[in-house]
């Protein structure tokens, strides 16, 4: 127990995970067990905080808290909200810190990717600019795995998980048949390519796959492509196809924005195609017809039924050192996972400094991927395997995910 | 041990499932078990049978046999291949028998859906009329559940299981912000609603779900399905909506062929656009257009990742049962599933006349539907709940589906 006094609050933003109430379950457990102050639920992020939508712990029954454990989606709600530049207009500020103020809060917790961080670095400078005293600790979430120096993102893992047993049992049911088939399945990342070069570590239990990946970070040529794809159902009539949401070419630009990209829908509207779409349309094109498409949209952020449970548990870990770092007095900084160099896999947290996290994307290392740039390499391998191993069951006894009514926090 | 002598042939065909290769597992046991002759598996159906593609299962290594026990898709390969009349063409039977009579086949075991139960059916009947020797058994397996009577198709549970977590991960997802957000989501049935209806079920555990589901036995129509929405959003500004593939109007005719439905691709040709996507875009031009669109494709019929073990544990009870049958003398049958009157739910097997089953569908009975055709009633209710419950671990170490190469079986 601390000698500091004072309340805290926590919120979540930006897109939802399987395990983002993981973290959350994890700061309430361990702010109720280690402060003396009052634990707040701010629903909806910093929108929903000032507009004043915050609960206390107290009043929520034990058995709700515990169910968001293992729940998907933001149990807490989310927003996507931008806090402007204190240093030219702190009206949202003053309203943010007279509800501070009101509530006794001496601690901010905010769980969320990059943007989220950002809000997170503005808030904890406008206190230290204020003099008020808050402990400000951001915990990181992102399907996306883009955050800089962190070794992976909480919800990272459990994605990848999905998606690559997903795509095993996409590679299983295109080899039904004698006759040619391919598969593109579009993954989410639109700047990095994390998920979909998680999908290369299906040939770990079948190594038979005849796979391509391709991901933002390389650039995409037709051309390039089209051989490659050539080559494969040379040696194999069966391929399966992974390409992250996001595909750039040469100069830095979407291959999916030009004006090849645009479909015609139903009633006659334009709108963006997908690179899946594309790729698949290049292929009928090129190769042959026999090309399905799949595409998981956000299906895949939120798979509890498939997480992992080096990703549940981690997350709950950030969660709780997020409160133990603040009650030390530590304030302006995110929650980073650090893996020892054990060859047996094993993390650890450490502090990092928000304002060098916001605004900067972690992309996939060029060197990680084969010397094709068309699957991953042996450092993208022991990289991801370990973060998608392990099960817990998330199910209740008829065969469905436990879920609690979210409405209670919100 | 029984005292007939001859060797046995299995084969799979249509579309794959999670569970069909347990029954072929079922059979191969129950086989080396119980008879004396050897066990044939025949590749890619009665396609490969009449190319002979066949091997001797003696010949493949005890792990890799076990191995096809939990893992999705045909492991045996499959076609999609009509058997012609016999009376007016008996070359292809002529050359089948010739096979069966070059392998002393006196069993001969299909696992599939309707199509399949048919070619059973002829081999069967042609067998009986040239006084060829063998015992003909078929296999139920089809995730649209669309066989008659059968209580239930094995594939179907695990199908609903995985449509229904996933439909409640998207409710969850679309639950993440303030703002209005409606979630149309398709899964597969093009002429019966076993699977959408089977997401009725989300309101077990996630009593607060607001969702409407549409299935092809019932006539659908603009007006009231934008009636159907209105209403919906003025209750909760979150809606999921799920829908079968094939949705007809009042004339049984799929809504989805008119020129409504079809879409310019990215090169300018013209597609079938699916029914989610029609759904989508008529909410966008008349109620809001905060409406997010999901499709499963493929991914729904092998999800093993998210089996039901009722499921499993039955495909694997009708392969041994038709082993048994077959060599007790009986042939021309299909192994239906029977449910018991028992408060808790339990199955049991019988035998139907193949010709009964083929060329039929089994729709979703409208009475089982709410008295609105826009969600479950409680015969939908209790008839499903008890098919997807149930766990198997299918998951290597690694975090990963366990998979053997099933290129020994081809």
């Amino acid at each position: 127990m601390n000698n500091l006094k004072g309340n805290c609050l926590l919120a979540q933003s930006g897109g939802p995970t399987s395990v983002i109430n993981s973290s959350a379950y994890g700061i309430i457990k361990e702010f109720v067990k280690s402060a003396n102050g009052k634990t707040f639920i701010g629903a909806y992020g910093i929108e929903g905080i000032l507009r004043k939508q915050i609960y206390d712990v107290d009043n929520i029954d034990k058995g709700t808290l515990e169910g968001i454990r293992y729940m998907p989606s933001s149990a807490l709600g989310s927003c996507r909200y931008k806090l402007k530049d204190f240093r030219k207009e702190t009206e949202e500020y003053d309203k943010l810190f007279n509800i501070f103020r009101e509530l006794d809060i001496k601690y901010f917790f905010y769980i969320g990717g990059n943007d989220s961080m950002d809000a997170a670095a503005k808030i904890s400078e406008y206190a230290k600019f204020k003099n008020y005293d808050i402990k400000v600790i951001g915990i990181p979430k992102t399907i996306d795995n883009d955050l800089v120096e962190t070794d992976h993102c909480p919800g990272f893992g459990s994605s990848a998980k999905y998606v690559t047993n997903v795509a095993m049992e996409l590679w299983l049911d295109i080899n039904t048949y004698t006759a040619p088939s391919i598969m593109v399945l579009e993954v989410m990342g639109r700047d990095a390519g994390w998920i979909a070069a998680s999908t290369g570590l299906i040939k770990e239990n079948i190594p038979w796959v005849n796979q391509l990946i391709y991901i933002p970070e390389i650039s995409f040529s037709e051309e390039k492509f089209l051989n490659d794809v050539s080559e494969s159902v040379i040696r194999n009539n069966k391929l399966l196809i992974v390409t992250s949401e996001g595909l750039k070419d040469d100069k830095k630009e979407y291959i999916n924005v030009g004006s090849n990209c645009y479909e015609n829908d139903q009633f006659g509207h334009k709108q963006l195609g997908g690179v899946g779409k594309y790729l698949q349309q290049l292929i009928k094109n090129n190769i042959h017809n026999k090309v399905k498409f799949t595409e998981l949209g956000v299906s895949q952020r939120c798979a509890m039924h498939c997480v992992s449970k080096v990703d549940i548990e981690e997350s709950e870990m950030v969660g709780r050192e997020a409160v133990r770092q603040a009650l030390q007095g530590n304030s302006g900084y995110m929650i980073a996972i650090k893996r020892t160099n054990d060859s047996e896999y094993s993390s650890f947290t450490e502090l990092v400094p928000l304002n060098i996290i916001c605004n900067k994307v972690k992309e996939v290392p060029i060197d990680w991927m084969n010397s094709r740039g068309n699957n991953i390499g042996t450092k993208m391998r022991e990289y991801v395997l370990p973060l998608i191993k392990g099960e817990i069951n998330s199910y209740s006894d008829n065969g469905m995910l436990r879920c609690v009514d979210i409405n209670k926090f919100r």
